[in-house]
């Protein structure tokens, strides 16, 4: 199972690598190319940090716990490399925005000011509004946390995850409709079966094939770790790959042959479970 | 809980058919009417008939067995509503694909045959490829599952599960690059801010909050029904909700208070909690 998981990580990062790539080419090549004053009307920035920030690095942020843990890093490690991805996306989603509305404004006034018409840029909106609380409720869950009692973390953490999907599918379908918006606009004979028309085409599979591949990583409950690294005093719990982690995050060897039919499913369970066996130890 | 289940499903269905609605006077007023001669070349039974299908009956069937569970259906009419359901959806598809075509020959020369150039169509297509995979697998699945040991349903069940949210959400982004598409071609200076934009527009979202409601619904843990109750000889197991099932599928009184700890969380962990006490009384 752990052989599968690298496979899917591995494949996932060849994925967004490409979608990048065949983004940054077409936007290079046939989208007006790379400049602040908007040439060609196209503010490529936007598109490619936008991609880059809410997409690929958001992804990586998605299923950052189920490989830092892996690799033996802290808790306190494995959230500082997920709170710094977010921040980043959060910085590159307001430049991308800005470099929407600055290219707007460098068009003459035939289109200056006429912002936020498109189902796109409703749909891009909507993504970041909700991204943004998301991010907020991902810095007070943090400082939160430490504090409520778990039935506290069991209500907040599970719809912490649902909202991350949740936004991940919204950025995916902004992307979406913005590559086709802009291969209406931009491809010529796009109906002509071309092969600009077919690179923006290739880009947007390729960009699904990447979610589809990192959203299984980030559900698969296979793939979960302890949840109950979060409390120190919780040692050596076992998880469905034999993988165990003391209260420093360390992997161990998993001792307990049956172990993952208690520990290989959710979050919750594994919590549950452990109040469970602390309730009868009391 | 149970109350807050039965309060995101209504409100689903509100969403729901409230999009329908939408979408369905948008392309009225707007889309160019309804005739199967695709007058104004919009083919609105393509957009109405996948929408109603891929959709808005695609997430009935998704949360088909939450709610039919909880009105004491069978095992057996659960599974045949989901697949009742789902089979619906492949006729609708068959006629609305069957539309686009139909409409984009009827439109002459210059448009007959520029078949499949455009995002939409390639991420519908792939939609469609993977929904027929998807029926395909989940009547094999349904045959086989009787014949196969629990390993193989272990691996079978949450694979299906997966792909059933991420076609879900392909879905969606073929509805939204299509609707941002018809938008792009048919509304009048849509980027005037003008009321037919803002009705396409605010279909897109209406969309989006349908189907995070209901994926909500179809993948909080606490709104799981007990998986085992596919084996009749698993009796009275409880859930998170204090809802037992007996091999029959009715819902009677939980009659034990922590039992949502061991049953409150996924298909698997259920599913491996009743192999373990099995092997244990064995």
């Amino acid at each position: 199972m752990e052989a599968l998981f690298w496979t899917l990580v591995l494949f996932s990062q060849v994925l967004g690598v490409v979608s990048v790539i065949l983004l940054a080419t077409w936007l290079s090549e046939y989208g007006g190319g790379y400049d602040w004053d908007c040439g060609n009307g196209v503010g490529s920035y936007h598109y490619l940090l936008l991609t880059i920030g809410m997409v690929f690095l958001y992804a990586e942020a998605m299923i950052s716990f189920r490989v830092t843990h892996r690799l033996g890093l802290s808790y306190t490690a494995e959230k500082a490399i997920h709170a710094t991805i977010q921040s980043i996306v959060v910085v590159l989603v307001g430049i991308g925005v800005h470099a929407a509305f600055v290219c707007k404004d460098t068009q003459g006034p035939e289109k200056a000011g006429k912002d936020l018409y498109s189902l796109h840029s409703w749909l891009g909106l909507a993504t970041i509004i909700v991204f943004f609380g998301q991010w907020i409720y991902g810095i007070v869950m943090t400082v939160a946390l430490r504090k409520l009692d778990r039935s506290w973390q069991d209500l907040l953490l599970p719809n912490h995850a649902f909202f991350g999907i949740l936004i991940f599918a919204m950025s995916i379908c902004s992307c979406l409709t913005g590559v086709n918006e802009m291969a209406i606009f931009f491809v010529e004979n796009y109906n002509q079966i071309v092969p600009s028309g077919h690179l923006a085409n290739a880009f947007g599979l390729c960009l699904i094939a990447f979610a589809a591949v990192t959203a299984y990583v980030a559900y698969k409950p296979d793939f979960q770790i302890p949840e109950n690294r979060r409390h120190p005093e919780c040692n050596a719990v076992p998880t469905s790959e034999g993988i165990a982690t003391s209260g420093s995050g360390k992997v161990v060897t998993n001792p307990t042959e049956h172990a993952h039919q208690k520990y290989g499913a959710t979050e919750e369970t594994a919590f549950k479970e452990m109040d469970e066996r602390e309730t009868k130890e009391v």
